[in-house]
């Protein structure tokens, strides 16, 4: 029977592995669980939704850590330089604190144990256990690299030493880390380490729709957690966002818009505010993005009305990181200089 | 124009990349190299031959190391599994030191600062700058393995590394090692670390002629260098050993006695003689190995009388080893529990 904690632990999630585990850790209240995020590209929205599941999980009893993965933002096709990393690492820790900032989190930082002697004998250890083809198929979802680099093979063995060097027994990613992960449960048995369970988050579909990526090189496709107010009103009032539709058959979300109030804006904030003219049936105020969705495709909400309401709480709720950006120009341009210089990294 | 010192450097070498870059160093007495040498399988007298080389170069005034690399044993497919490798790093270390105890030489071992944090940086920089396929390309000719594992891929940027934690200008190696090493020289310009100059020695074929491996599992097929008298005359005897014949048209030896012969035994002894019967002409010693060969092919040196000459300097020359370990049957039978019962590792 689902208690609220299981049942918050348990919303919003695309995957859990395994759920059983999952109920148990919640219940006996012996969750220890990470989140862990390489500081590569610029910080979007689209990071809401793991941090709403963190924030969710926290709730929910478990001890929750943020590792900011700097030294895998290299590994992983040296999307961040090496010079780069430190930046980086500061500019991703102001984005993510400044968005929990009433939650309790301890964050770390992958280098200061990723260089430890315990941390490298398992390195080399389960190195010598894996064989390259196996680890190219855990790779090959993340890099979708042809010609993917020896980094890249160390990359997800990393992520499984990481859970042991953290002592946790949850692991939270973007459903993207799926196969990262389903490597990292098989390593651990061989290496007498205890299994960590996964809970995979959907992710927010392009802004521009199903068939563009979300991606930092096309603005319109995402929103900046600090772009300006009116760069989100706009970017959301022009976004896609079919009427009546939700998810594809897949269970894929296909509209952005929805995506971002059911899977961003209800868990942060607790409730979402659908503004509507007196004559339409007037506000409506949901904590539940089932409802909200089922509404939606119930042609209950226009997606005009669904639209001014996203943008009007995604500007308030990402104020405190605009405010805080519009003092620290600084970190942005010396983390992205060449973002900012093409118009694809806005300042606020 | 050759000297002496750059002759000792060259002499019964298979490949050096470059040659004029070895012979600027010898010339320039800046030298400083070393040979590798991880401790997986029985010490047998294939050995002999880097090791003779590694005395040629101290000789010609190059510094020596010797890096007994441990953790590499262990990266190579597990060939030594990671509770074998200190004992087996000391019984290495005893057949070497042993081997060349007349010989000024500075022991290093791999974990000893393959677990330090710029060695690791270095490994996490330069895993991202080489493809997979790459990689698997170095190490195919070391591993010939179907289904390589990550250990592998990571086996050769370590030696790499390894070059440049040494601070070495030389690096020597069995012309087995030949891919990885030009793998190695590939990297350091990404570093911006100075180039090793390569030396590859030739390897001698199995006691048992060109058709059979040289293997531990083969007993018939090598000969350890703490075997007991009678079992070095025995082999020795047994061998294949064709008359006036010494090399392949590749210019590999085809002939295991004259190998060991020209390739270990004048080296490490400056000079081998072969016992003849006054009737035949009566003893000759011979300090070059290029003058033994051409008179063997020109039929001036008879088999027997050559197997004869071979195992008694064999025998007289292994005796330092014999006798340490007469006394430490503890260490082998430590090193090599299995291969001691299945009878392929002899107690002297």
């Amino acid at each position: 029977m689902l208690n609220d904690k299981v049942e918050l632990a348990f919303r919003n999630v695309e995957e859990v592995v395994t759920r059983e585990e999952l109920e148990n850790i919640i219940n006996s209240g012996s969750g220890v669980g990470y989140y862990g995020t390489a500081p590569t590209g610029p910080f979007h929205i689209g990071y809401l939704v793991p941090l709403g599941k963190v924030s969710d999980l926290v709730r929910a009893g478990v001890k929750m850590k943020i590792l900011l993965a700097d030294i895998h933002a290299y590994m992983d096709d040296r999307k961040t330089d090496w010079g780069m990393l430190k930046v980086r690492t500061e500019y991703y820790f102001r984005c993510i604190s400044l968005l929990l900032k009433d939650v309790d989190i301890e964050y770390c930082v992958g280098s200061d144990f990723q260089f430890q002697r315990e941390y490298f004998e398992k390195l080399y250890r389960i190195s010598a256990l894996i064989t390259v083809s196996r680890a190219q198929r855990a790779a090959s979802m993340v890099t979708r690299m042809r010609e993917p680099k020896v980094s890249e093979l160390i990359y997800p063995i990393m992520q499984a030493i990481d859970c042991d060097a953290l002592k946790v027994n949850i692991a939270l990613g973007g459903i993207d880390q799926r196969h990262i992960y389903m490597l990292t449960r098989e390593y651990f048995p061989l290496l007498g380490l205890n299994p960590v369970t996964c809970i995979f988050t959907p992710l927010i579909p392009s802004l521009r729709g199903p068939d563009v990526k979300m991606s930092a090189s096309i603005p319109e496709s995402n929103i900046q957690v600090y772009e300006p107010e009116e760069s989100i009103r706009k970017k959301v009032l022009r976004a896609y966002c079919p009427m009546k539709e939700v998810k594809s058959s897949g269970l894929q979300y296909t509209n952005p818009i929805v995506a971002i109030a059911s899977l961003a804006l209800i868990p942060m904030l607790g409730s979402l505010r659908i503004e509507r003219d007196p004559s339409k049936g007037g506000d409506i105020v949901y904590n539940d993005a089932g409802l909200l969705e089922r509404d939606y495709v119930e042609g209950k909400i226009h997606p005009l009305d669904l639209k001014n309401s996203v943008a009007n709480a995604l500007i308030d709720f990402l104020k405190p990181v605009r405010d805080y950006f519009k003092t620290r120009h600084d970190l942005i341009l010396e983390a992205y200089p060449e973002e900012v210089k093409k118009g694809l990294v806005p300042l606020p």
